[in-house]
């Protein structure tokens, strides 16, 4: 055996590669470049499983301070290396705005309004191979970084075809591919151009073992293999959703900012019983369901009239995209339609916040009775996992069929098809009207459901189908 | 063997149901009931197959003449019964707008635009009672009328619930289900209410088979039966793609309309090479992207302009619909803007027509060099298949994988996705700059393979499936 290979008593060292990295670098006085901790969901989820790991961890270069640091080599920080790659701006910006977000992730959410959209021009070619040119950047990253029978975990949407080429480079290494977002179906797929569905799925095929969060994101990427690529041609594929890191949400509860928004969201809030929903201002989160559901509720069950509040904590995303602005427009029309409707010199039946303040966020998950969590389709969706971490009141949360999380917690929730919003007016009436015991036992079947897993596990799982 | 079971020599009786009939009735001078042959493609394509065949017909009465004959009981009509139901007119109403049109063809069809639509209020509900109670009619007149021993032929997404009840009463039966729209796959079928999803697959599941025009809707429809109903749900299905009607094409070819519709068009399109689209406005046929292909077209390849024009013969379709009149007026708009920006004070890129004009349709693509199928999603489309028996000139057609008529016809079009604007345009191009003995070659194959099947094949599939 060879000194590198790997055993039981020596793991094969980890590789992760993203889009976006873990840190981003300010330039200091004297020109050095000094990491701050990044944002966005899966590098909180991820960035604390690798401290002292001595995993290094490849992305793109987004900031000047980043472009420094990539310039520099491999940075040590907080115990891990991050490799930051410098990739041609243009190139980057047409891969993530036109495929990744502009086609990918509406095939995969199954978000397109087929009579109109999507409509490939000769220009999505172009935005095709500045894709391709993105992930050779990465793939040639991994063959040149990566140590010897290392585990490379490719994470989601942005970077899908890196495998083939790293393969051929380096038969060493294990590649893991992991989506955070549901995947789409043949029917999905085929509205891609038809050879950029292929070479996706030629990319994905090309890894050890692909991930997913539900057993249904990974039977549709099968079937998406069998009917495009050919019965057969699927690699392994694993589910291992993503845990919340209860430990990173207690020290999100005990900051001051979360403190003094609780106090201040309770005050507003009264004693009236609450109905929250945190969100991005996002297609997929089916806002606008939401708020007719609460509108039909208060039609047909004038009892809550008064006595309830929905506070909305939604906020803008990829607003330089000219359908999110009108999503965002459509959903403020709709908060003041109903505002209008029911309100009261003494009530506004819907609190919402439309700016981005996660320690509000959680303060108002605290402090909710009902947890909204509604979308048409949703890798996962964190939210319907942490609120039963940070609630104090046995808020029941009334959960989409369509999110990743069902799988995991639906029987711990009241379950509801987005699209149906009678149901869904349905589901809140039962929720808000549910006794004090019903809640309690939900509530603690729905925190053993969340705890069951950690984020430790997530990357074990991942390890473990890099080897199989 | 008793008197009435079947036998080879003794085929089983045939009873057709669809919502709409064969025939309309007017009343005469006397109050009579006078049969006049109906509209709709289904009808034009399995009436004639009826003829002197002793075949009973039930359908809805649309019209006071209907409703007439249908007090008087079963009517005989060019050698078959008709039996039309007086179906409550508004009960018919909401269960033709709301559920079938307004939900049923938009699940089959993949046209929901799921950041908005389906969204189902509490009036749904009321909607679904009411395709129920228009089922249940049917139902019923099956059960009284069928001869014993019957083949119940039932068509299309209208009529989806009866089975369950007609089995219970009348195991003498067999009941086969033929749909003339694409099917929905699981994600499509998760748009519609849950409860209403399961009712829909198990009424369709309780027939003895179920057919459809292409084997993926026939895959489609098992993998929503095993993902919705369990696995091992779904009944026998089979595959029998309507043909068109060769001897009613020369009919209509010949007719004095016909000869001078051909006549003036030709003059109009003079020596210009003509490309032809014929199809209602309707979402899922494509227009927008069929004239942006176009546009693409003209604005890649100069040599074309002048020299080629694109005649439109599209005809608005349930205007009653909001979607369905935006829609046109989206149609009008990039029609008015393409011949804004290509046309020259002797070109007029395209020539539109926008009223049903069957002769001068005909007419149409009897002269067309190229004809544009480009369905985003479509049951089988007859446009395909009719073309290559009337074109006059070796048309090349466009035809996109998302017909049904793919899977006949296909080796013999130019394939096109129909969501990719830049591939359509070359495909345009490539179909306009073929050579004689190739137009020719392609012309003879897609002749052959639209006359290699005649409706009365299409109705043997369906008494064949029965008897499995």
């Amino acid at each position: 055996v060879a000194p590198n290979a790997p055993t039981h008593l020596q793991p094969r060292p980890i590789v992760l590669v993203s889009n976006r990295g873990p840190v981003s670098f300010e330039l200091g006085d004297d020109g050095t470049p000094v990491a701050r901790r990044g944002a966005g969901g899966l590098v909180s989820g991820l960035g604390p499983l690798l401290r002292d790991t001595g995993a290094r961890w490849i992305a793109a270069a987004m900031t000047d301070g980043d472009r420094v640091a990539a310039a520099r080599g491999t940075q040590s920080v907080e115990g891990f290396d991050v490799r930051l790659i410098d990739v041609d701006p243009e190139a980057f910006d047409l891969a993530y705005d036109e495929v990744a977000n502009g086609a990918l992730w509406f095939v995969h959410h199954g978000l397109f309004d087929a009579t109109r959209t999507p409509s490939y021009g000769p220009g999505f070619r172009l935005a095709w191979d500045a894709y391709r040119q993105v992930n050779q950047a990465f793939a040639d990253a991994v063959v040149a970084d990566a140590p010897p029978d290392a585990c490379v975990l490719v994470q989601d949407y942005h970077l899908t075809l890196l495998a083939p080429a790293v393969r051929a480079a380096r038969p060493d290494l294990r590649l893991v591919h992991f989506a955070h977002t549901p995947f789409g179906g043949p029917d999905d797929l085929s509205r891609l151009p038809t050879a950029v569905a292929t070479e996706l799925l030629e990319g994905l095929a090309a890894h050890h073992a692909c991930g997913f969060h539900c057993e249904r994101w990974a039977t549709r990427f099968t079937q998406s293999c069998d009917e495009v690529l050919g019965v057969g041609t699927a690699p392994p594929t694993f589910v291992a959703p993503l845990a919340t890191d209860a430990d990173d949400l207690a020290a999100t509860v005990a900051r001051p900012a979360t403190v003094d928004a609780t106090v201040e969201l309770d005050a507003r809030f009264g004693d009236r019983t609450r109905i929250v929903r945190v969100d991005r201002i996002e297609l997929s989160k089916n806002l606008l369901r939401g708020f007719e559901a609460y509108d039909v509720l208060l039609a047909e069950h004038p009892e809550w009239r008064e006595r309830v509040v929905f506070g909305a904590f939604v906020y803008p995303s990829r607003q330089g995209v000219p359908a999110y602005a009108r999503y965002r427009a459509e959903v403020e029309a709709v908060i003041h339609e109903i505002n209008d409707r029911w309100g009261t010199d003494t009530w506004t039946p819907i609190h919402a916040e439309l700016d981005d303040d996660y320690p509000r966020s959680i303060a108002a998950l605290r402090l909710a009775d009902v947890v909204l969590v509604n979308p048409v389709r949703d890798g996962l969706n964190l939210v319907a996992k942490e609120a039963p971490l940070v609630n104090e009141r046995d808020a029941v949360v009334v959960l989409s069929h369509e999110a990743g999380a069902w799988d995991e917690v639906g029987d711990a929730t009241l379950g509801v098809n987005p699209f149906d919003v009678a149901e869904t007016a349905d589901a809140l009436h039962r929720a808000l009207s549910m006794s004090t015991d019903d809640r309690r036992q939900l509530a603690l079947r729905l925190r053993q459901r969340v705890t069951a897993r950690t984020p430790a596990d997530w990357l074990a799982d991942q390890r473990h189908a890099a080897d199989r």
